[in-house]
């Protein structure tokens, strides 16, 4: 380990630092603390750690925090890891609610096309995805449990294409999973749900072509008994997240896509407390007559991206 | 609490952004985020929440963190609270290595004399000061348990003047507390030390003097078996502290001073690993032949504010 940094007692400016920062706190202060990194820290985690504390410090100077508010910062933070168990991750739930799983999945994803269509948009994983979902026959059903009090069913269907020929990709796998009409997931609610309730994968036909019953989907509530919801008390915010399905839609010659996907006229559309929605992802069910086993009829389509490909460079 | 947010899906650009990002990504995703906040949001959490949010993207964006490092970051964070306990608060282990309670002691106390002197800097409380330390006779000492192993015994003295004036601070209390020679405070070593040992109070007399016996002070680590040594170790930080001694120093008519002093030749003084040597703290330990009772002379004068003294205002 490094032990040639200094901390501003020697009162050397850093090199790098060519002008004064616009506050009346130690000049030097920040600069030293980043100095004080060794010479064997990878240059990411040098270029990470750096940037974190130069925003941290930055923060701290232009709010003035005070001692009392740091001292709750501290104690806030304990108390996200005393509540996570291996079932609960509450710092992920902070992290949602201040827009950073969906800025970090936006970083990672974005690929605005050269041509007229671009990809699906991609939006969180979130904790409930399964690895283990059953492949299901094209025309099967995820309700493996039988339609729940209040459930409603839809014959969802489309077709999944090359968004740089608008040709369909036969043997796309769609994986869909969603919370049953209570808004819990089958591994939430085992008194109600067996293993893979409202899971599936299904594979596209030659047409690129998918079709299954589901249902549709129920807004739910984030849990109201941890350090997520007295945040969002504090920010004055409700603790809601909009009916969504989720869906991983995956081909070896295409980049994937993990989204979520949104009924149109659902109530918390435009406040998501976790900020996943974005235009493309808004569904529209119909009312379905010509069949005995749905009531809703859901039409949407997925476009895909070839591998390799980059899209417009923005700056 | 509010849903009258958008966040995104509307497509409306925040009335307050003039200018457009200087980066690839939706430009409208953080302002989304902040005005997600309702109305019933104090104005303090507001400003708080808002910098703090828009810091949060804008490190994100900066370094393009990936879903792999976030999530590394969630889990650590997890793992701050978990092995945290009554009497182990690594949050503010890991705030204290990032320099964080540095920046907020400077922000609550900085005060720059308009004449000749300074008051004593201020530095951090720490986690081990104890309001039960007794009084003890000017003359005594803190050495309650005996000197220990390795231990040096040093006279202690010293002036407590007002910075204004120059004038001795009859009665002021100089309350003092150190870890003992093995690096330990009594509550974390109980098999070593009782009660208050290495703690006491004591008022200085009508000429503002204090003196008393206490201990040479010695350097020692943060613990090693945690989330912030992990920290350390990826930034190739060593986790030492230079040897101090703790002293909190209040008058009724004064604006109380806590701070820590240091040896000057201790090995970590220019790399402590929370960042909180400053220059006028720094001790100079001189050796006594005249007194039975100490092989060192210590002499640290201390200069506080009065009360409402706010000095020169900078910008």
């Amino acid at each position: 380990m490094s032990t040639n940094g200094t901390n501003g007692v020697t009162g050397n400016a850093p090199e790098s630092n060519t002008a004064r920062p616009a506050h009346r706190f130690d000049p030097d202060f920040t600069e030293n603390v980043i100095k004080a990194m060794g010479h064997n820290v990878t240059p990411r985690n040098r270029q990470v750690f750096g940037s974190l504390i130069r925003h941290l410090h930055d923060f701290t100077r232009e709010v003035e925090l005070t001692i009392d508010e740091w001292m709750a910062a501290v104690h806030f933070v304990n108390s996200v890891g005393q509540i996570s168990t291996k079932t609960r991750n509450e710092a992920h739930r902070i992290s949602d609610i201040l827009g950073l799983e969906s800025l970090v999945d936006e970083i990672a994803h974005k690929i605005i096309s050269e041509g007229d269509i671009d990809p699906t948009s991609s939006s969180i994983l979130g904790p409930f995805w399964s690895p283990n979902a059953p492949f299901r026959e094209l025309g099967g059903s995820i309700i493996q449990d039988g339609v729940p009090p209040g459930g409603q069913v839809a014959l969802m269907h489309g077709v999944i294409r090359d968004m740089t020929t608008n040709q369909p990709i036969p043997n796309a796998v769609f994986d869909i999973w969603q919370a049953s009409a209570n808004g819990k997931y089958d591994f939430q609610d085992p008194e109600n749900q067996s293993d893979n309730n409202l899971r599936g994968k299904f594979r596209a036909n030659e047409k690129g072509e998918y079709w299954f019953y589901c249902l549709h989907p129920t807004a739910y509530s984030l849990p109201t008994d941890g350090p997520s919801f007295k945040l969002l008390n504090l920010m004055d915010r409700h603790p809601m997240r909009p009916a969504h399905i989720h869906i991983m839609v995956t081909h070896p010659e295409f980049q994937g896509c993990t989204t979520q996907l949104y009924p149109k006229d659902d109530p918390w559309l435009a406040t998501d407390t976790v900020f996943a929605v974005k235009p493309d992802l808004i569904l529209d069910f119909k009312p379905k007559t010509d069949d005995p086993k749905a009531t809703l009829d859901l039409e949407y389509n997925v476009y895909l991206a070839p591998k390799g490909y980059k899209g417009k460079q923005l700056p």
